[in-house]
């Protein structure tokens, strides 16, 4: 399962908010349907929605009609600010066009089909890189997980949030083929499920044994003793390792430390911002209050229901065990330990 | 919006898993139908549930047809066990059977009329008592509320949960009632959503400022100090204090010690199970998996998926700053505190 393809001239996107019920994809063929399809979470998960980002440029190298390279450069920074504007808090995002954008001012690409071409080749470079970069996370992610544990984790952290394999789930997923014993409890991950609706999805489809709960079971489960190891993704973390990711996961955080329980962070380089000192800089998304009063577009709250709905909480480093990257695993003091990967 | 109401000869329920879309009233004439009623939380909340078994067994002794005494009084036997086995944790539904059985014992009612009227005079006379015993919860613990605060609440506590004003619910509303500027946060308690449909329902039409959350936020908005109190009710108290509640009372009871916010519990003599020591012999009822895997009836996980849906949890009672009940606050050490309730 592929949350993103390129083909030929178009993006295809799995829509995941039809999961698992329906497999629609969707056939982009100009940058704004990438946008509405990262505004709207067809496509979602931090890794995954940079490197849509990076085709939705490309698109938009094939939407320009004319002849002239500068004109094309002006359209292709519409596009990038369009792409930019979807959604605030998932670094991997702006990682992605600014990287996109600087191999286009290195390279100075001396035509329209040169532009064209360095757009598409880097976007589907980008994707390369992030499957290695998971397979990466994940052996290096086996070091720390038990030969036989429960491990908790929240949200969809796997194939379908990047370009393959998975960051959180990736490790998960290296310690099944290592041979381990492990179950997964996956919490929910109210209000969009991707919990329930993706990441059981991915698991059952690997065989790898599976219990759904509700996001409100955490601290029970762990109290019975079920739960050896917490590990999620990350959608940015600043220099001092404070992590924005899910809603949930600062609460089980939380939860974990007063169970003793190692909590880590699974993520790519491209999810830290070394411009932020800490976490409170990080911005915070808000979504649709219907997110929460409506299932399956049926209200379920009565009408006018106040509601608070932030996608993302942010979990201070204190918290973190070990941020497991591509590069190894960074532990305390991770100012020490990101300075080393930000200078890489 | 009464949970139940007695009309004469038959106990009407309001439906509570249509709420807040539909209100439907079931009018029960046989106690098999109160039974299936609670099973499938039509009425649901550990006192409600109580006067409405007291009912239960007072529809038994309109349903036996025949004359004789002893006939009857083996027939209430058996309405007693069908409605004791309708679930296992609140235990306010053992001493509500209790409670009228020994009535029944004492009295010796000479005739079958004397029966009935006993049963139904009995069942009344709870209801009355349990309104009562919950304005006095209101008028406790209103003392440890903030004149301004943001209060925490999980699942329903209210007058749809008890027989009218509520438990946790109801110390809300005399605070508020005491004209103190409270906001409260509710978590919509999944799976079953009591928070989100019944909870905001009930303090919206009182006009107490309310914001849904989901059970995931709970961490985050201590964490931005939205927060000064958790209260939730009890499905059943040991003698130690531990607190057997709904599913996330557990997490939020430790998350609220990690921000130092102060947890209480607000519940009725009832809710104490003076027999057990502490909260690992309360038993802890699972539901079907269904209330996860499906949401409206559409399912929402892959088929086949697997799930553990415990009801409630139990939280220790180290984490509770005090038990309001209709007696005063209880503090720590409870052993004590709870004894002397016990000796009443």
């Amino acid at each position: 399962m592929r949350a993103l393809r390129w083909d030929g001239d178009c993006l295809v996107i799995l829509d995941q908010t039809k999961l698992p019920g329906q497999k629609n994809y969707l056939r982009c063929i100009d940058h704004r349907q990438v946008a509405a399809a990262i505004c709207r979470l067809a496509v979602r998960g931090a890794p995954a929605i940079g490197v849509a980002a990076a085709y939705g440029l490309a698109l938009g190298g094939l939407e320009y009609k004319g002849k002239d390279r500068k004109e094309l450069l002006d359209y292709l920074s519409c596009v990038r600010q369009t792409l930019a504007a979807t959604r605030p808090t998932a670094v991997n995002l702006f990682w992605a066009l600014d990287q996109i954008w600087t191999q286009l001012e290195q390279a100075k690409p001396k035509s329209v089909a040169e532009i064209r071409r360095l757009l598409i080749r880097e976007a589907k470079a980008m994707e390369q890189k992030d499957l290695e970069t998971n397979l990466a996370i994940g052996r290096h992610g086996n070091n720390v997980v038990p030969s036989r544990a429960g491990i908790l984790t929240h949200c969809n952290t796997g194939a379908l949030a990047t370009c393959g394999y998975g960051t959180a789930l990736g490790v998960i997923r290296a310690a099944h083929q290592a041979g381990k014993d492990i179950r997964v409890f996956a919490g929910e991950t109210r209000p969009l499920l991707q919990g329930a609706r993706l990441t059981v999805l991915e698991l059952m489809e690997d065989g790898i044994p599976v219990t759904l709960i509700t996001d409100s079971m955490a601290g029970w489960v762990m109290y019975k003793g079920l739960v050896n190891m917490v590990i999620f993704g990350a959608d940015r973390i600043a220099r001092n390792g404070d992590t924005a990711n899910k809603i949930g996961s600062y609460s089980l955080a939380v939860l974990a430390k007063e169970h003793d329980i190692p909590v880590y962070v699974a993520a790519p380089r491209s999810s830290f911002d070394f411009s932020l000192s800490c976490g409170q800089e990080i911005p915070i998304e808000e979504r649709a209050p219907e997110e929460i009063t409506q299932l399956n577009q049926s209200p379920i709250t009565p009408a006018g229901a106040k509601v608070f709905n932030p996608a993302f909480d942010i979990t201070p480093h204190r918290y973190l065990d070990g941020i497991i990257t591509e590069a190894g695993i960074l532990r305390p003091p991770y100012e020490d330990s990101i300075a080393v990967v930000a200078a890489d």
